[in-house]
């Protein structure tokens, strides 16, 4: 078989021409970056783990009828999706406070908002992928305003889904990022969420004991990100087995 | 006559209290400050300017019919204000990209925006005003909808107003940011804009010339402060016959 060709090589990912026109194979690489990529590793199983973990939220998701652009997973490190023009946004729901809302609006990590609170971070490496506001993403015409009204019910959707998955095994789904890409049907324009749903694009602390169950454990050195990342595959049924190196076998951070 | 009561030392004006209940005295001192106090100067004559300049365009939004806290003038260092309950917001309004906009969404300085841009800047100087969104406005309740409603058409209508004013003079308003404040009028409540409008808080360019007529001058050792302040006030016919100490009698940076 022709080896597929690479369309983008991402920092956690890589894109490749799908086998069909519209879609795309998509490639979870076991590479961690954090800090606009200042600090990076190779984590082995990563990609493994985010690759199903992704198609469990996402496959989830379409069947409440939240639109995505997960097809099926082809092996343990490869997904195929539907190909489509991404916004040039992050689109961030937080429940609770941490990170960089935290830092910048003086808020202790770990408390309630008082209510979810959306942001958009203009995706853009090489300025850091900056905060900004719907005013900035209307007057650039980076998402039009019908596009805004369905990026939110969007991301709420997502939020409640997530929210209920996490509850139910355990963890809190303090906030997460997604990104949302156009699909044309004939004359028409959708909306779908897109890239990936994992522990690296979600803040999940476990509900007892608020152990970081995310990439943060990478981000701020808390101990063995596989063992982190498996620990949720596991509370959700779906940690492969033997296909993940396990260092230790309990968690341990 | 006793001494009024200090209420608020700020950074650029001290606030004491005025001569009626529901008044202020608002005192323009000479103190010049720069990324967040970090770089501070006292700037001989800047407050009298300020004061000038504030009342001048202050009293022409008035006579438009956009509220503001502004009574009148009591000496060259003083103005009589309505007191009112500030909103925690800077609002800041920018027509070309300048300052911190183009750092972080890397547009060149002078670039003229698609649309005036609206912006809101959480006033706390310990965390350094952080950018914020209407979002983060909505769930803290810094404001509600319909003061943010109020306050886009008022910051919308200072910049029409500013925008004829400084073009009528040669200049270009850049970007410019208003405090806006609320006031009872019994069970009702309405805003207006308050705290001051002038060189210290707008970006002003000459429009040939492109030379900065603003804050800028000190923030980035462009040359006198006054001399620039004054040149605002010459070419608007308000520049006070001698108060102003001019080192210089032309404009040189
Ligand atoms: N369905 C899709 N169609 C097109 N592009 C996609 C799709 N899903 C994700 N992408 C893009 O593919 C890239 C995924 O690789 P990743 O390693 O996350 O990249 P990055 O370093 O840019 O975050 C991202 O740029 C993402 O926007
Ligand atoms: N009409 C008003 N009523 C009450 N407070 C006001 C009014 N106008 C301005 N202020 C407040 O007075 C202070 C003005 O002083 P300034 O030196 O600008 O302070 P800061 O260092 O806080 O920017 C600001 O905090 C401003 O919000
Ligand atoms: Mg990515
Ligand atoms: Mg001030």
């Amino acid at each position: 078989m022709p080896r597929r060709k690479k369309i983008y090589e991402g920092k956690a990912k890589t894109l490749f021409e799908g086998p069909e026109p519209g879609t795309l194979v998509q490639y979870f690489k076991d590479d961690a970056t954090a800090f606009n990529a200042e600090k990076r590793d190779v984590i082995e199983g990563k990609g493994v783990l985010n690759n199903i973990l992704s198609e469990y939220f996402m496959q989830g998701l379409g069947d409440i009828g939240v639109p995505t652009h997960f097809i099926r997973r082809l092996n343990m490190r490869e997904q195929l999706v539907r190909a489509c023009e991404i916004i040039p946004l992050e689109i961030i729901v937080r429940n609770y406070a941490a990170g960089s809302i935290s830092k910048r609006l003086g808020i202790d990590e770990g408390t309630r908002l008082p209510r979810p609170i959306i942001e958009y971070c203009y995706k853009d490496d090489a300025l850091g992928d900056p905060l900004v506001s719907e005013e900035h993403i209307a007057a650039f015409g980076w998402a039009s305003s019908q596009d805004m009204d369905d990026i939110v019910s969007l991301a709420l959707r997502v939020n409640d889904f997530m929210s209920g998955v996490m509850r139910a095994v355990g963890i809190r789904l303090v906030d997460f990022k997604i990104e949302i890409g156009r699909v044309y049907d004939g004359d028409f324009q959708r909306l779908i969420v897109a890239d990936e749903i994992s522990p690296d694009s979600c803040r999940l602390w476990d509900m007892e004991t608020d152990q970081k169950l995310d990439k943060d454990v990478f981000r701020r050195d808390l101990g063995s990100l596989t063992d982190a990342y498996s620990e949720v595959a596991r509370r959700l049924g779906v940690l492969p087995k033997g296909a993940v190196p396990m260092a230790k076998p309990t968690l341990i951070n």
